[in-house]
């Protein structure tokens, strides 16, 4: 790792910089896939899981008999696991619930806001090496919470046709039952556009590879919403010379190891905390599964010693961490300032990985800096606020002629006349 | 408009489709201006304001001065109706400050989310034939309320390099001080990459034509967030026998008037009404200042027939009207079961044009079907939400195994290594 000694300001976005892609080629391709769901349907995802995955299938749904062959398949050590998270996460959505807010704000005129549910949702979850059934719970707890009525999940087969007996287990135990064996370009098409198989939805959740991110982008285009913009993981740590360099290191290698593209960055006010992380990290990395890409993520990473507080944190809400631990005496004062973050972990004890997994927030949190104006993903993104309004004669009365003059001023006269008509009825009333 | 008695479901879809444009050509002028502004800024701004405006900008940021003469231009009677709008839709979104949310998910295990102001972001209030002041008070009231710290205000000069006096009173009123005279693609690129005089925000707000939509969407490419996806305006009324004819249709012009390409609905279960509607149109329509507007607008427009309540809010739901106007006996019914709709406006005596104005609710509503996936703008658009969480020791020992089982199962050894970690050292201090 970078070591960066007392950054100036102005070479403060410069050491931020993100690793970028380029995706005009994928934009391309996901048009063209995208064309071929539309027009074809499920026989296009069946062709695209032939070419990308590698295998031939017959049925895109996945069938009970399967759901109850992963049932048999996952150890009852990982199944109690997975329930000590889902109660978790349950437990923190369903605080998120908001009740209905009603204000009468003036005489006569009711105003009130109220949630109800997104009715269907998609959720995606990546295949590949690790099987993140994590992500389901992330993304169907909250939807069941909320109240959707037709929640589909698509994720990527194996070779031999199979999704990851974990997945299903996961799946299932969040009432989740239309599970499809589609992933890619062409499932994010599919919850698009809709097939025989596959329901149209309103909004897409969930990671997955630069494919998947570009493909969810430009379904936006076709009146989907999405959770949020994507990008690489992404971990900032402030320590000082209170923390554990050990843990502090356990940390930026547990967010190192997501991908090559991953980046780590630590803040620190003590130089020699930055050396004895820097140590070690040499010492962890050596015997981890995935050092090779760790390494490659901690290539695109900082070390950066600055003088006090409160340059730090005006350095961390420029970057606008994902993820954000603070391992620091003063606390607090980093609980009050930071203003840009997707989720933050305080104190020794509170490893990334215990957001990853099980102490109950969400995982699907915004990444390259766009914590600037989004939340991670939480009860809200599966609602949506409608207002209601209520006026009574008396009411009319109070706003209408307010109305009548903001209408005129602005040339509708239209408006001012729905108020007019409705002032004089009462007028007429009132003799 | 065309009169559909008793339409099939399965011809819903073809009934309810909104006018639709074309914007690939639109979308090659947003890349070129915007490629522009990013490199020559300001110089950009003034000459595409000369352009397309036809004024020569010297000072693109409106001075002191020009507001307060604008102060002595505005009516004390449109102040006066400025400022009950304003306390109205101060109130209702003051309502919708949320606490913090802290919940303990396991003992020693605390999450909590808390909400944070977008800290930059911009207003565009169009220009053209109506001066648009209603919709700063939509915006900047609650940015200010959300605590947003950068506050910029586009919106284009007329022939002779002026805004319009309401304009800048309303900003004025709202606390709004970075006001500039630039409006149209170039305006969203100055607030997506900055230049010289104008700030680059997080997030774009604001209505505005197909080239204002367009950029806006390109816009998010770039890292900035928008309000919404914006289409053109909508209204639907359903109405039984109870309602009043002549109300209806003044509604229904209301919406009618904004532009050619707005939609109006109205579905009764009373074909007497759809009559008594349709009379009152040809009487109210022919003396409208936007009357030939309106009736383009009307050449989009449907009066649909249905059985009854239920099969009517079925439709009304596969629809997502923008405004929702109910005249019905049974009102509870209607706001019971509509899950899709961006505002509701109940009974006799609450227009459109009330919300649009000065009940308090907001006018900036999802148009186009929206309403299924997306909010109207309201307090939580100009914050996001983080969450936190602190593990004491007893907390990572109750969820420490959880995290680590479910992180082995996922192949993701680091995240397991920085709690075990954890879970050794306390080993350690318990001999």
């Amino acid at each position: 790792m970078k070591t960066i000694l007392n950054p100036k300001k102005t070479e403060w976005s410069a050491i931020l910089r993100r690793p970028t892609q380029s995706v005009s080629e994928i934009e391309e391709l996901v048009i063209e896939i995208f064309n071929e769901v539309k027009m074809e349907g499920d026989e296009t995802l069946k062709k695209y899981t032939k070419q990308f995955d590698g295998v031939k299938i017959i049925d895109l749904k996945v069938a009970q008999a399967e759901f109850d062959e992963a049932e048999t398949l996952v150890s009852s050590e990982l199944k109690n696991a997975i329930q000590t998270a889902a109660s978790n996460i349950k437990k923190f959505h369903e605080a998120q619930k908001t009740s209905k807010i009603e204000i009468e704000t003036t005489p006569g005129v009711i105003c009130w806001q109220e949630k109800r549910p997104i009715e269907k949702v998609g959720l995606y979850i990546p295949g590949g090496t690790a099987p993140l059934f994590s992500t389901i719970l992330m993304l169907a707890i909250p939807a069941k919470l909320a109240g959707c009525t037709e929640i589909v999940l698509c994720t990527p087969p194996d070779k031999t046709g199979k999704i990851n007996p974990a997945i299903l287990y996961t799946a299932k135990l969040c009432g989740v039952s239309q599970v499809y064996k589609v992933g890619g370009i062409q499932a994010i098409g599919a919850m698009t556009f809709g097939t025989e198989s596959i329901s149209k939805v309103y909004k897409i959740f969930g990671p997955g590879n630069q494919y998947v991110t570009v493909a969810k982008q430009i379904a936006t285009k076709f009146g989907v919403a999405i959770d949020m913009p994507a990008g690489p993981s992404e971990l900032l740590v402030v320590a000082d010379e209170s923390a554990n360099p050990a843990f502090v290191a356990s940390d930026l290698l547990s967010q190192a190891e997501h991908g090559a593209d991953s980046q780590v960055i630590l803040v620190s006010t003590s130089k020699s905390l930055l050396e004895e992380v820097e140590l070690e990290l040499q010492n962890q990395i050596t015997n981890l599964p995935r050092e090779i890409i760790a390494r490659k993520a901690l290539g695109n990473s900082k070390l950066i010693f600055v003088e006090n507080d409160k340059i730090a944190i005006e350095l961390i809400n420029e970057y606008g961490p994902e993820h954000f631990i603070v391992c620091c005496k003063d606390e607090e004062y980093y609980i009050r300032n930071v203003v840009n973050a997707g989720s933050v972990f305080l104190g020794k004890f509170t490893p990334e990985s215990a957001g990853d997994y099980a102490s109950g927030t969400n995982h699907t949190l915004p990444t390259n800096g766009y914590a600037k104006q989004f939340s991670g993903v939480n009860l809200d993104s599966f609602m949506k606020s409608i207002t209601f309004q209520r006026i009574s004669e008396t009411g009319i009365l109070n706003i209408g002629n307010a109305i009548e003059v903001l209408a005129e001023a602005e040339g509708l006269m239209a408006h001012k006349k729905a108020v007019t008509l409705r002032l004089q009825s009462l007028k007429g009333n009132n003799k």
